[in-house]
């Protein structure tokens, strides 16, 4: 098996990848048991986030952190690029190898991540390049259904919302075709229902779909509700779409009364009014402990790259 | 005594406490002369500030890591609740306590903290919430007071300045109504008084105070003379009130001349022109040595706060 | 000698501290290819910035993290002196001096590294102060040539492209007069020409300098070809001469087929056009490796202002 170095997309990691990737995650939430190791001691990371977003850059810090490293940060890397300078990803991405051993990047255009990593003699692990890709929310979402439900082959789970949109389920779609007998029910509002090229590569992988309005019913049948945000960003002056959307499935006590016993919920956060407060406690309600996997999976992610 | 996890407002502390936490931060000064401990090493602090305020943030981030630990920042917190992702305080909080052992935060709405302290599974302590708390002022001026003068009894001081809005004043004001024989002088411009609610609550305990007009007269009489800033944001168009409350009490030679020799002037800065800089020099002017005990005092609380 | 404590300006150096900094800065890449040392643990930076200037920021914090030291660090430090504030410079060392063991400050007003030193007891690093002066740059500059040519006596160098505005060539040319035998030429567009003053300086110096009008045949004579950017933000209004100025001088295949094979290519960063990336790849276009000496001179700056 290749030693992994950038980490760009989801669909580079094959199942026996996953696989490693997933047993290191797992001894990660062991090491922050105990408040960390010093295993990437004198390791420096550079997060250059080119816009905030500063759950994920927080999550990545704290996990380079957790194995005893070091971070130099930024959330306005853009100003390297400013209208005055002009300076190109490129040429900011050989200085900054310069003084580090990792590279974090969050872009807002799609490839950046790409680009940076055809360039960089370190290793760049991409944090969400615009429309583009996010793997790491995906490879937590991937083993946060494992750890819930105890398997990736055999199950049945629902995506629901903006599903058009929505970043996270298109790469959850692309990661769980490489799983046997996974079947996916798409829950969306009209106007934001799952893309044909996610229902042709699921087609082609053997993987079974179907698209379903009553939520309920749905709940009733699967292992994994996997609620997203409508976002209000998408829509633009389309107000009457919007709101119609969002209302339409949202995640209450009838809806997890439906649910089995063994099945669970999860949503990428942040969330807005798609699953009420109230239902926070119910220990199916698995989103925070979801949130808390994306440490795990990049301390994993930071060990892999980094290890000698 | 109650071990202390969360750091909300000064009323929380009572005297045991009080002298615990002084007792604590004498030994800070120690740990810092020697260039700090690791007595934190592999905690993980998240400074969450929902509006810039460098010098606070400054100050816990170098208290974290003189103890040994590391710091996870963001001034820009507002982002997680913007308007397209509307994101509750609650929600940022269960999330952050993911990957932090200590949660400082400052936020621009009164009563944040004691939100995030009724969600957060691990130790919040407030950098100032709005109009609200900002306990960590308030504390350090108490200890400033007992290292400058040797007391917390028994001793005279003037609150000087704008006394209606500033929030240091008044939670002084509450933490010095713990003690026996303090007498405090009010010498405020007639538009910034000091408040209605104060007086009652200094009545309330036996606090002895009075109105005074003659700063000269006033610092004759006293062991400390607190000064502060008549803050421009607060008068709104209010421009000829504003020049004329901000000429009326510097503090310059003829007060420190009034002065006795055993009196100190404290001071939360920043300070425009309120002191001038020609006092600077006097061993009796003490704030920017108040300014530095800002960081035994978090180095202090971090400790007990963290310590397992 | 002096023991080194304030960085300020490059006049500051002589040729011992030079010679002294850039041993220092050579064991600095040992260090760094052995992944850091903690000579400076428990010592605390503090990165007080004005106004953001990432690419440097960055390297002076991770020279710091190199070494086993911590950082404090903000780019939003115009805060403190905000108008309903009106903090002055003086007092916000005053009190950052609390909190750490060495300031690196960028201002956007000359002078302001020098009024900072003038009251701190701590270390100050001028790490660009508007107009004025930006040390570290020049300092990098230097031994980029020495380590690229192997020698600072008896050598000839062209200056090119914006010589008025430019502050890294006024420093470097002041710097490059404390050595024997270096010829300079100045090969800039007629409304960007090296000022007078720096002539003055040099003829005082005994250093010989000449106007020159082709690049290639200077390419064809000179040991340094360093390279700058026309700054756009310098011409105002006046796009036509910006536009004339900016495309004169560029380095392209033509003028690298002229250059020595010993010779090299400097640039301070960031380019626009003005080195076409197709000679990235050549070995003596040298301007990334000069980027990356930027960490070693920061590294060797920090370990001599703060040892014992």
């Amino acid at each position: 098996m290749d030693k992994l170095f950038h980490v760009i997309e989801a669909q580079q990691f094959d199942r026996p990848l996953l696989s490693e990737l997933f047993a290191v995650t797992k001894e990660m939430e062991e090491v922050v048991s105990r408040y960390g190791s010093n295993i990437l001691s004198r390791r420096l990371m550079a997060s250059l986030f080119y816009e905030p977003s500063t759950r994920t850059r927080l999550s990545f810090e704290s996990a380079m952190m957790r194995l005893g490293g070091q971070v130099v940060t930024t959330e306005s890397a853009r100003e390297f690029s400013s209208a005055a300078k002009g300076e190109t990803l490129e040429d900011t991405i050989r200085i900054a190898e310069g003084y580090s051993d990792v590279i974090v990047i969050r872009h807002y255009e799609s490839g950046s991540a790409r680009r940076a990593a055809e360039v960089a003699s370190v290793p760049i692990i991409n944090a969400g390049d615009g429309p583009g890709q996010h793997p790491t929310q995906a490879l937590l979402d991937v083993y946060t259904i494992q750890k819930e439900i105890g398997r990736l082959d055999n199950f049945k789970i629902a995506m629901v919302g903006d599903l058009a949109n929505g970043r996270t389920v298109r790469s959850l779609a692309y990661l769980l075709s490489k799983y046997d007998g996974v079947k996916i029910f798409f829950v969306a509002p009209r106007v934001v229902r799952m893309k044909d090229d996610i229902k042709a590569h699921l087609d082609e992988h053997g993987i079974e779909w179907e698209e379903a309005d009553d939520l309920i019913a749905v709940a009733r049948d699967v292992d994994v509700v996997y609620q997203t945000r409508i976002q209000r960003e998408r829509f633009g002056d389309r107000i009457e779409d919007y709101e119609q959307a969002r209302g339409k499935y949202v995640i209450d006590q009838t809806v997890m009364e439906a649910l089995l016993e063994s099945s669970v919920v999860l949503h990428p956060l942040p969330r807005v009014d798609e699953i009420v407060p109230e239902v926070d406690g119910d220990p199916r309600s698995a989103y925070f402990r979801q949130a808390h996997n994306g440490l795990y999976i990049r301390m994993a992610l930071l060990q892999m790259v980094l290890e000698s």
